[in-house]
């Protein structure tokens, strides 16, 4: 299994460890220090010896931030882990706050006093939240201070090494590209900026370039490093060099040097008097302040790879398909297990996990899991980010709704696939709010639009048949995805809010609105589509983009207020139900294999005709 | 007649008059003066003394700049003009050039030479434009000098005197909100920003804060003139004296100073040391330099008049609807003509808006047009900012469409619509497309949406049908529009283009997508609406907005493929189109009546269902 059920964090972390920090202040002759979530590599997933908002509070959530003082301390978090929080850090220790509304910024200006310095290690903030710190830390009258070690670390006797995982090679026929032209591509996109280099801190971009892939940290295969690219495609690559075995070393070509992580200090420090792009978006303050010590201009903009990476090739295209034609097969055996045997309300949220891991270690070929499953039973599911553990772990009882949101790391792409399937009798009010969300799902699914247009243009067309009732999901509508790489990538995103990043062919996005009745259920539809071109421009039509669905599974028809469908949107289904039968039927056997075929038969349309 | 049919500019102007404003520049030791169209209240519409970029090469276009230098000149224009400033301007006086991707930089860049002056007269630009333009002439080596008296206006010797019409009075049974409550609203807002005063140089925001309106400008019954309100509610009001009866005089009362325009200089001499609020979407640079000079603050930002005044009151809504329900019933009566005795072929463009002005004046309410009728027959209906003229106006022809855009300003509220009718028989092509808008519209009529929702997210509701079959149109689909003020007015919006301002209770918007055909025809549907609160917040549902239709008149049934449309759209026709005859057969009378009640009839279904 990889999945673990373990309770993480908690509150005796805090008891434990914040009396050692506060001592290393002193002896730093520091009154405060700030600590963010997350690590100088700002990844969704952090290696254990980057846990350090836990290893000091014991809280676990992806996001979040705490200033810790002598006497006081705080740890601020947003809206989806307010109810975590208070379950993982004593109340004692920390004041619960929020970041929304700059909280940190505002405790800061009512907590700090005059000449009070308060530390932070500048490879862990990014410029622009770090000038908001400043401003308030300044206000109360107090100094920001840089630490050249983290007091953590030093306080953290038995702190996990820095992980080493060897880096592994994506062959060219999982790639579609060498790793001369997607470099020489890059070294023109800096050149035409009119810069010398860009520095790459996102290990993603440099796994894309360099076609390798890692296993530094959970969920995402990534080799932790930094990379300096040249104007002329040459590399100089940051990565603890005993990660590197010789095949990979030849695999990376004489254009391609490599150094140990710490002597990026010195390669910075070569940069003199050149131009380098730096992404303030992903890269820390420590990098910022090296280079202009050294004497070098910087350019601010986005990470060159983010958008070449995006776009993904017919060879990764291809092997995403395929991929999800695997994963499909996978979820198929699993969907039939919950519509059948796990209809006796006897089996957990962990039996469902343990279930659905088991059919997708089966094929044979799952890497890792592209995060932890969402498997949320009853009222669970209505919890958008919630994690199952012995703690919490509920039974899929009859009568309610199980949610499911999960994904595989396959060498040859990545998947992320949520449904929403009931357990017993489904009430007419869950069928009716799960057909508003399927109505959402589909208009984004079918939408054509012209190049140039932004993922929070379409974002409406997925929640407009929730809006028209009083309901809304507060969460994104959808997220980039890599290819054997992150679940969660950028920079396109559909969301309310403006991404000035237009959607370009090949890009994969997930599709997957939802509603969430607190207490009771959640109702969440995900398939993960890729952009392509649907009309050339000819004499009377104009370009137009739209999507292709990759994710394979049935939707559970008894959950489909048929009759609220319009014509149009019953065909959608039907349509993806035969193709999700043509694909999947020839990869399952026996009774799956016919409840495949119930599943995916065309819907009934009773009398109210719309 | 309101409307004039005159060809205006033309190349004989450029001819006259570039050598005028050459001697002035040689005079001024200039090497060359900007001239861009708007004039320091930015507004729409220019009085006639203050069209300079006309004066100078005959262009008439809203939009547009030009750079005249000794040996050369060149005249800026966005698309929607290309056409147009070939045929007004002379192409050996002007160099046409596209205002997109930086048009004008790139000129100024590569014309510019060494040690060049070119003027520019601070009241016309804004600082931002300002600051590319400048760093375009520097990096050529050139200097962008100030100028004292516009040379334009010294060499424009029978140039119009400045408008003067008498100030009027919008008394409190149009207006809603009396000055008093107004002022020390908009004071509250500038004192929570912690500023003292705020500059107010758009006559639109000054005409509503002191109910009154004017008569300065065509199409909008602006007071030109110039304010600063400060944070006790107080104003000191800048405008020509001769434009204040007693009546008004007594109406602003003794919070509301009065100061000849010019005493602007030293009514911003005595801001030392207050901190000024000032948009510079809307100020132009010359406020900016003469506060810095006074020794101000000034704290940049929106002008805090824009969301009060766009979110319309009750009093001002009930005034809107009685405005559309009398110009709806003129539109009747303008329709039942296209649909009878026009059928005929004979008459033209000028005809349909001479009939259409004497239907709105015969109300004897009708105060202005709110802009100029676009009246576009055929082919002249797919040019979206068509201007119908004796030289350009053509037949209403059989077997073709015919799209009219007009509106009304009366004192309790400014119309807008537009209708396209078909002219003879249209072509399943023309029926098809026309209810491809159509049901676009019809989905930015029904939309809900939560508060902070703004118009760009909900712009793809609109363009979706057309996206699909591979069409667009190249225009925003809604603008602001106000109370017997500006037909096109923000900071609201609802087009591609990102826009912050959330739309909020009691802002009006338009609803108008098109398509258009070049050469052959152009579609437009056009309705008012208004935000109001659908849902309120309960247990089970959130706060919801929508659209409330405030137009009043029939969709040509005969353009509507009626299959084509979903049950909900066929209700959302027919429910209209009850509510139209409802509120207008009674202002109408025999033929019109008959006519009106088939029109308004429900829409037959024919075989296919969808």
């Amino acid at each position: 299994m990889i999945q673990s059920f373990d309770v993480q964090g908690g509150p005796e972390l805090g008891f434990e460890n914040l009396p050692k920090l506060r001592a290393k202040l002193k002896a730093l002759k520091l009154d405060g220090f700030l600590i963010p979530h997350d690590d100088e590599y700002q990844n969704e997933y952090l290696p254990a010896c980057n846990e350090r908002l836990m290893w000091a509070s014991g809280y676990t959530g992806s996001a979040g931030s705490a200033v810790v003082m002598h006497d006081r301390a705080a740890i601020f978090v947003d809206g989806r882990y307010t109810l975590q929080v208070r379950s993982q850090v004593d109340g004692d220790l920390y004041e619960y706050c929020s970041v929304e509304n700059n909280g940190q910024t505002h405790w800061l200006k009512a907590n700090v006093t005059k000449s009070q310095t308060i530390g932070y290690d500048p490879k862990l903030h990014s410029p622009r939240g770090l000038q908001r710190l400043k401003a308030a830390v300044e206000s109360a009258g107090g100094t920001l201070k840089a630490v050249k070690t983290n007091p953590i670390d030093s306080a953290w006797l038995d702190r996990p090494a820095p992980p080493a995982a060897k880096v592994l090679i994506q062959p060219l026929r999982l790639a579609g590209e060498n790793i001369e032209d997607k470099t020489t591509r890059i070294g023109t996109i800096i050149a035409n900026a009119n810069a010398d280099c860009a520095l790459i801190t996102a290990p993603a971009s440099i796994a894309w370039l360099l076609n390798i892939r890692g296993g530094d940290v959970a969920c995402t295969p990534l080799p932790l490093s930094t990379a300096l690219i040249h104007k002329d495609g040459s590399v100089d690559l940051y990565i603890n060099p005993e990660k590197i075995e010789p095949n990979v070393r030849a695999h990376l070509g004489n254009k391609i040097a490599i150094h140990a992580e710490p002597e990026i200090d010195t390669g910075l420090a070569r940069l003199n008097g050149k131009t380098v792009i730096v992404d303030p978006a992903v890269s820390s303050s420590w990098y910022f302040e090296n280079l202009k010590s050294a004497g070098a201009k910087i350019l601010q903009a986005a990470d060159p790879i983010a958008i070449p990476k995006a776009c993904k090739n017919d060879v990764e295209l291809e092997g995403t398909a395929q991929a999800h034609i695997r994963d499909g097969a996978a979820v198929v055996k699993f969907l039939h297990w919950l519509d059948t045997e796990a209809q006796s309300g006897e089996f957990d949220e962990i039996a469902a996990v343990q279930k659905l891991e088991g059919f997708r270690a089966a094929t044979g070929q799952l890497k890792d899991l592209s995060f932890e499953t969402i498997s949320g039973a009853g009222a669970n599911g209505a919890i958008v980010h919630y994690r199952v553990s012995q703690a919490t772990t509920a039974k899929l009882s009859k009568g309610s709704l199980f949610l499911v949101d999960s994904g595989g790391q396959y060498v040859d792409g990545t998947t992320d696939i949520t449904r929403t399937v009931p357990i017993g009798s489904p009430s007419a009010e869950m069928r009716h709010n799960f057909t508003l969300v399927l109505k959402g799902h589909i208009a984004l699914a079918r939408v054509c639009f012209p190049p140039g247009t932004s993922g929070h243009q379409l974002d409406a067309l997925a929640r407009a048949p929730l809006w028209q009732e009083g309901l809304d999901y507060d969460h994104g509508t959808g997220h980039g995805v890599g290819v054997f790489l992150g679940v969660h990538e950028g920079p396109q995103r559909i969301a309310k809010t403006p991404n000035t990043v237009a959607l370009r062919p090949g890009m994969i996005v997930s599709n997957e609105p939802g509603f969430y009745k607190a207490g009771e259920y959640g109702i969440r539809i995900e398939n993960l589509q890729y952009v392509h071109e649907v009309h050339t421009a000819d004499e009377t039509k104009r370009a137009m983009l739209g999507f292709k669905t990759l994710t394979l599974a049935p939707l559970h028809k008894g959950l489909i207020e048929t009759a609220s469908l319009t014509q149009a949107e019953r065909d959608y289904v039907d349509s993806y139900h035969s193709r999700v039968w043509q694909e999947l039927s020839p990869l399952v056997e026996s009774d799956v294999k016919l409840w495949l075929e119930e599943a995916c038969k065309p819907l009934i349309i009773s009398s109210k005709i719309s």
